[in-house]
């Protein structure tokens, strides 16, 4: 059985025309009347599709196809609608769409499952409209009450529970974790490893756990015209020392995925003729593995002391969130790996460098990922590019491996 | 005949009581009322010290004690009254101060001169608010035709003239730089060199030459999550190499006074977990001698062309204003240092890394000035300090100047 490629690649783009901007580029904020509309448009199809749809206090929408065995546990496919500012086509929607084109696909040959198939919308997985993050899969997850998650407000003073409301989609439908038998979600990978690699399919491992750091750096502020070069403290000579030691210390026999980042930065007071007395710059460092990562974060303080002390400024390193890293379920890795091999669609193994929902259910449900290249690594942007085939090829490998894991003994 | 150091010190303080902040700082923006009140309090202490005050086109003040000789080429004493927002109590003020009391002990003692002595103000040294450079003494020495300086408008559109007007000092006053015989300019040297030497009187011989540049930096925006350190090109980290490299190019042989300074950065789209995309950063580099400035900024050039390729990002550097530097006159130098080694102050030679009024006269006026220290080099800021007695040591240096000098053959 395969996938049709046309209608997948045709339902993406016309979600996509639901939030057009006037830059060109591709918008449907959490919750807004955009996100209401493709919300619409999905629940529609599914609906079309013969799925039974509910909808949960936190606004996720579940579409179940019922299986043969009233009983049995489902399998949950999905990702999220909702976008950045500004964000492309592909991001969230693909996965949604997979899941759809999925049941789809089974309706035209007439199969039947044995377990229910649920295609899963998580709400506001992008997180920059709300004080929260992922908060669809995560209050289904446990890691908010969803009571309390109703009540993260926006800028504007709207919160959450208000806005789910407004659009219609406040639901009191209820499934818990537990009732789960497994969550497959298909992503774009966000980064550029499988287009270097020319593979069609990433076989998400796990996610890089994820530390947060600000740096204070605290010079002296002078005249850039009267303070000789060797009496300064500029806190931005000192602070891009740093900056510098970041990647080094990085590539530094920690292994090939750890990451680290300074992505802002301010420095007071800014101006072309004084020196620098305050930098403030924050970073963002990733590893699979909790003690690298840990380790990349010493190596930091300690290297950047040094460079405090040469450079006689004052150095504070805030830690903020540290998120752990997530393992996805073997069982499902394994599934995803022989379905890939079955199809013969070129694969690899990696890390995901970025938070997914996926990652949220993964302490609850046995959980895999697929990611599939998009051009450039770009990802974020209207620019955001997927290949047709590389979309039908997610499909066909969520297909195998809805229908190979078919059996009470999968995921038990 | 000395100066009367508490009366001078006492004006400064009663002065620097005209534009109190709420911070404890100290303000006097150009043509603001505070300045208007600040200028006010000089007219009165001049009237009141037997001065006739004129005002000239730009609002720059001429307070003359006339001289016994009516045709005698004036002494020109003074700087500036107006302040950057939250400055300090001496930047300008002093050198007026020092003016105004050189006035008040010649009246003390009842000493009469051949030429006459004008203490000046001139309008906006500090130029924050307007879109020109020390617009009183550039208009004064022939930088900008006087009725277009009154045209220059502020971020609120109010011209220089509008408010000459509206504070009362707009006025048709004429002096012609070829009818000045020399021009004296005391200022607070607003770096730590003179503190350090533990000298009480700066010499300066004249005032380095200004570079500024910009520089951009593109490199490639991405996730700081999905891309491997290897596929980065980071401009934010390209960029913190051409900062390291800075202080390395200006040290680098290029003799002692050289300076550069990376005082404003500004990143794109400077977010925590985006690998910075775009880096703009200025350059001010000075030196008292043009080849080893244009050195400097080969250098830069070279430096950073390597950097970018090495870093795989774009590089475009942009030359911006670049200001000759100012050689004093030699006479009034070696007035200043007769004077200096007869009143036995501790004295040292040394530059001007910064701009002042006097670096505009002195190119049609014979021209010196004297630094004071300020503690810790610190200013523009409301720690900015002075200790009375070298504000004194100045005040009977000027005395001294004046009356070594006060005969025809002097700055002839």
């Amino acid at each position: 059985m395969q996938a049709n490629g046309e209608r997948l690649w045709n339902s993406i783009m016309e979600m996509s025309r639901l939030g057009l901007t006037a830059d060109g580029g591709f918008e449907r904020i959490a919750l807004t009347d955009a996100d209401k509309n493709g919300r619409d448009l999905f629940v529609r199809w599914c609906k079309e599709a013969g799925c039974e749809v509910n909808i949960d206090a936190i606004g996720n929408i579940f579409a179940r196809r019922h299986g043969r065995q009233a009983g049995a546990r489902p399998i949950l496919i999905g990702s999220h609608l909702d976008t950045v500012p500004n964000g492309g086509r592909f991001d969230g929607t693909l996965g949604v769409m997979v899941g759809l084109e999925a049941i789809r696909s089974l309706n035209d040959a007439s199969v039947s499952t044995e377990r229910p198939i649920d295609i899963v919308v998580w709400t506001d997985e992008e997180s920059v409209r709300f004080p929260c993050n992922k908060v669809g899969s995560a209050a289904f997850s446990g890691h908010y009450r969803k009571d309390e998650a109703l009540r993260f407000r926006d800028g504007a003073g709207i919160s959450i529970g208000d806005e789910l409301r407004r659009i219609g989609y406040a639901g009191d439908y209820e499934l818990a974790c537990e009732s789960v038998a497994a969550y497959f979600e298909v992503h774009i990978e966000q980064g550029p490893v499988l287009e270097r690699a020319a593979k069609t399919i990433g076989i998400v491992k796990g996610a890089q756990g994820q530390q947060f750091l600000e740096i204070h750096v605290d010079g002296r502020r002078g005249h850039a015209g009267t303070v000789p070069m060797a009496d300064r403290r500029d806190a931005l000579v000192a602070a891009a020392h740093m900056i510098c030691a970041v990647p080094e210390i990085v590539r530094n026999g920690l292994g090939d995925p750890g990451v680290a980042t300074v992505g802002s930065i301010s420095v007071a007071p800014n101006a072309r003729s004084t020196i620098p007395g305050n930098v403030r710059f924050s970073i963002d460092a990733r590893h699979p593995l909790p003690h690298s990562l840990t380790m990349i974060v010493k190596r930091m303080e300690a290297r950047f002391s040094e460079i405090a002390a040469d450079h006689q400024v004052g150095l504070e390193i805030v830690p903020l969130a540290r998120r752990e890293s997530v393992k996805f379920d073997d069982a499902v890795i394994h599934l995803f790996q022989a379905a890939a091999r079955a199809l013969n669609l070129p694969h690899m193994d990696l890390y995901s460098g970025a938070g997914h929902d996926a990652c949220n259910l993964a302490c609850r449900v046995p959980t895999g990922m697929i990611f599939v290249p998009c051009a450039g690594g770009i990802s974020h942007h209207m620019n955001e590019s997927v290949a047709p085939g590389d979309a039908r090829s997610a499909a066909d490998l969520i297909l195998h491996a809805i229908l190979s894991s078919d059996h009470p003994t999968a995921f038990a």
